[in-house]
């Protein structure tokens, strides 16, 4: 039940690599904390992870989007982890769809409420969830957030509660 | 893709739980963390955690195995995690197999290398990784750690490394 | 040498209590941090802690500048320890040295290049160094940051380097 | 009212540097924190770090002690401050209050209660604390804890509680 193949980890951003600038006292973008993430969650899958954007996902063009479904779609990885802005993820998840339409892989974005620099962070929890629904479902673009997983377009953000619920 | 019903999760302790005594500078155990990390994860699984024991794995007795496997069969879960320690993982997942032969259920064990509470723990993200197998794989009792999913019988845990490996 | 008198502590906001709204992504203030980081540091000491703001000191005005020096000169307090943003931080020390001259008290200002909420934090060094200087230092006003004091018209904040250096 | 001299860190182990074993599940000693503690508070301190022992202080023999004592008492420095388990402090501060007698030196003894690496440390905030007494105050040998500084030869250890408190 375990992947055989590497797993692709594209990172774009979002809160899951917001960093806190102590000079400016403003919240910025450096490096992506995945690697860190996946030596402190002692991982030993196959990753290969690759970053594309490092940027908030409310400043995403269609450029963006398309650029990580390139991303999504490069190599020969049977199944990829997309980290994403949790404001657009479905907007850019809906372009990976398209455009990976009967590759065959499975794509799963996730994100966080909380930046993993900032010590109390979801983020964790969540790329093991992620990195865990991404082995084990079938061919398809979903979204894990909240230790739950959705098929990208029956999901949406409650922006009141900062929680993913499904559509139907 | 996700459970539509409860997760039952069953509590042992191991060093998932351990906390540090600071007036004996021991470590111990008090009562588990999973709420608490359920919390900092933004879960919204619907889920019921029941801690059996609070014990190192080191130290369980055949009792203690049975105890834990009756509360895996226990009501109406058809999926249900189980954090244990990591060192006697194994035998108790051999018990629980056993015991639930035929009920169908799906049974994830996972535990951590670090304490939680310690602050740079790989629970969080092994707890994330449990909660989402048992929610993808069919029926059987399954072990999660390093990111990766193993049916019980087909892992070991390799000392040296510290980390899980398949026996194949 | 320690202060057998209670120690009031005057909280102002500054990075040092600084959040994260998970809903909205930016940085804001709820309640202060202060007493929260006395109880990680098993902090015996007797003190009052007041909160009179909780706000960015790049957006203090004159008027909050004296409400923080008439909370610094109120109560029979011969210490006192004022949290503030450090962007202002001299600004305000001038204004309570002006108002408390003759009074005899000891007062120190410290803040943090960090929020404590995120967990990597200068602030629980800064709020031990500043409580010790407190109890040790004769009347005056100081500023305690990066383990130094200075006396408050001796210091200035390097932007560059985010540190407090001596004038002279 | 800081001082200008380099100051002399002694580090003995002790809480303040116990690691968690991932293999074995126990307690350790590795190297010490202290270096990584004064970078997160960014201490701007001339300050020179010296392991003299890695240990529990309830192991401690005279000699030990002793090998402290001379530490104390080597180079230049005017001010030390020693990293120390709890549980034997005292005893050792007599030991160097007694070999450093007329030397004119400030000696500050601090620990912890919570090791740091467990990411929810008092050890910060008492290196803080250490830092500032130790330049403040006279030629003596002291104890700084729990926010309090004490003549070595005031106080105690009390062990239900887990604080420092007065003699007298």
């Amino acid at each position: 039940m375990a992947a055989t193949t590497p797993i692709l980890i594209v990172v774009t951003g979002g809160t899951f690599d917001k960093d806190y600038d102590e000079l400016r006292g403003t919240l910025d973008f450096r490096s992506t904390h995945v690697p860190q993430m996946l030596a402190l969650g002692r991982c030993r899958l196959e990753v290969e992870v690759r970053t594309v954007r490092l940027m908030d996902s409310l400043d995403m063009s269609e450029d963006d989007r398309l650029a990580i479904a390139l991303e999504c779609a490069a190599g020969a990885f049977e199944r990829v982890v997309v980290t994403h802005g949790t404001d657009t993820m479905i907007e850019t998840a809906a372009v990976v769809a398209r455009r990976l339409a009967g590759l065959g892989r499975t794509v799963v974005f996730t994100g966080a409420l909380i930046p993993f620099a900032f010590g109390s962070s979801d983020g964790l929890f969540n790329l093991g969830s992620a990195l865990s629904f991404v082995q084990a479902l079938p061919a398809g673009v979903y979204v894990a957030m909240n230790g739950r997983c959705f098929a990208w377009n029956d999901c949406r953000k409650n922006r009141e509660l900062g929680i993913f619920e499904p559509l139907s």
